[in-house]
């Protein structure tokens, strides 16, 4: 009898203004506006000769992977064992695990999910020897090798050999280990995503790009390849792919844009390439204070660490929201302005995609007033 | 193929040292102080002569709300029609619904729910007379009356009638319409459960005893009986005990007890009551920076609302977190302190209990190094 969202608004779909009757908060993905995200960073890629592994810690959507691949993508990347998890059972290729495996847990289900993929198409990054050592040893049940990458800690260090030679000695024995096989390097910078003024960002990107390509040519010259080259986040995508330094990109926000890359993607009068494409609809729960509305949308429904959600649709667009607990937030019209009425939708910018898609069950999938379809969170919560 | 943490980890219940060979990052319950909680709390209930009717936007877990109601107390509140659905379905009696259901579907979904139930087991709030009028109509396929309290805006004003009359014109129309049953007052001022300092928080606790005095003896001079009158967190559970001013209390947060209700119930010297009794367990995956060591546990794992995890076993007490991505923590351990090696386990007090809840399936529950069981975060979710 309980029932989550995904079940109570299924019968709205193709009924004519079926997005005004949803039962809320309803996370929603505008999906032209989405096929045109997905389409111009396919094309980007294509058009600077990289590859294109889009992160799915955005989007955790078996759906959206399968179209990003079929518009161009050479796979994907995942931060958790998890999300290759549901990736490989949806048929998924070239999945990349953009996060170490270290557990004996999280390494007896790498093998067996590496086991259970096409060759090639289960890749790990690695960046302590102790850790290779157990890779290899478990990858002796696989009947082929199991495929890494080193992995540089570019920007935060939050993963990553801390140096060159760190990432040759690993290369090396990668490279010497016959059940493992060295597909490449990753150097993804966090940290340059975010840099808003695009001058700085720039300059900092081209540091990264010249000491990966130094990296590169130094691996080349004892003879150990990095036939993979991956990075490069939605802040940096343009940039990243400038000079060859990179192979692929592994930008995911790109297809959602939230209310912090919308600013960092801006340049001056131009606006972003991509569009915002998720939204989530609330609703107004209660009218009795003077100076506000409260909407079923707080800290459960809105990730925290980014600023606020911003009006998109429903309310004025100046009207200020802010936190009101787990379930409500507090939506403050300018003054003058009309108040939404008791039971009226409110439609958000999410401040921060990753973590906000991760608080929903489902998607709504919109086409103007139409619900065209609803599509699982799949990999929500999967570690 | 696929599978979810309580899935990977559930062959460990029952296996000595189970809880230190756990699949991370894990959310745990640590059973002896949580059981000790919920006693201590229904003690302090039963001695101060209120009912408890503990919030489940806490845990979300049948499991603990049933061992709640085994402890005494008379029911559970929920903020959601969706974990009041949730704990209906559980068997759990007494389910207050302390938010106002708006939309047509959400009022359609609490009759089929009221009709579910046993009359009496499913209340809801009200605070706005057209709202009350919509209840009253869907209440017409009930073969009973829709159980209804009046909300006042204590505190905060997030719902609620915003003035006694306001109240009073509310309970009228309910105590007038036959097919709702007027059960009580809600008064819960969300904003006197973080004041740290006892004396200012005593002080508007005060206040707001008075107030709720002054609306239910009005109320009784208009024959409108408020039999139940609720409120009070786990912040003002004992302030808002006295004089008889609530007839239950509706706390939550003392199951747990997270890093900010643990500073805020400590009184001078004397520690809180309540003993923190959930924590996460998260692994290092990475330990090449010269200052800290990567952890498994980030956005994704804990709130991002309230501060950082606090080291509770593993690492040195004194060490700082920091967030590091959606899937990451930066764990800085004081100069001269040991570093936690590669796969060791370090588990923290959450910031704030509620919203990190949220963002796990399943509680491992230990007792000392067992895994004793695993309880699905049944409402997680559920809107």
């Amino acid at each position: 009898m309980p029932q989550d969202l995904q079940q109570v608004n299924a019968p709205l779909i193709g009924v004519p203004g079926g997005r005004h009757l949803l039962d809320t908060p309803a996370l929603l993905i505008d999906l032209p506006a989405m096929t045109r995200n997905i389409e111009r960073m396919a094309a980007f890629a294509k058009a600077h000769g990289v590859n294109l592994r889009p992160h799915v810690k955005t989007h955790k959507s078996v759906e959206i992977a399968r179209r990003q691949v079929a518009a161009g993508a050479v796979g994907v990347s995942c931060v958790t064992l998890g999300e290759a998890e549901v990736m490989v059972q949806g048929g998924i290729p070239g999945v990349l695990i953009t996060s170490p495996a270290v557990t004996p847990s999280k390494i007896a289900r790498l093998v067996k999910l590496a086991q259970r993929a096409r060759p090639g198409d289960v890749m790990v990054v690695i960046d302590n020897p102790q850790n290779l050592a157990e890779l290899a040893r478990a990858a002796s049940e696989l009947t082929h090798p199991l495929d890494v990458l080193v992995d540089y800690g570019a920007g935060y260090n939050r993963t990553g050999a801390a140096t060159q030679a760190k990432v040759l000695e690993m290369a090396a024995l990668a490279a010497a280990e016959p059940r493992l096989r060295l597909r490449g390097l990753q150097a993804y910078a966090g940290n340059l995503q975010h840099i808003v003024a695009r001058e700085e960002r720039g300059a900092a990107a081209a540091a990264l790009r010249e000491t990966v390509a130094g990296i590169v040519a130094a691996a080349r010259r004892q003879g150990l390849n990095f036939d993979i080259v991956t990075g490069a986040g939605t802040g940096t995508h343009d940039l990243d792919s400038q000079q060859n330094a990179f192979t692929e990109l592994q930008a995911g926000s790109y297809v959602f844009m939230d209310a912090e890359y919308s600013r960092v993607l801006a340049d001056g009068d131009q606006p972003s390439p991509f569009e915002t494409s998720l939204f989530v609809q609330t609703a107004v729960v209660s009218t009795n204070a003077a100076d506000w509305v409260t909407v079923d949308g707080g800290t459960k429904c809105f990730s925290t660490d980014s600023g606020v959600p911003l009006v998109a649709k429903g309310a004025d667009a100046a009207s200020r929201y802010a936190f009101f607990g787990d379930e409500h937030g507090k939506l403050m019209p300018p003054a003058g302005a009309p108040r939404p009425a008791l039971g009226a939708r409110v439609e958000f910018v999410t401040p921060h995609c990753d973590p906000t898609v991760n608080l929903h069950d489902a998607y709504h999938v919109v086409e103007g007033g139409t619900l065209a379809a609803i599509w699982p969170v799949d990999a929500r919560g999967r570690r």
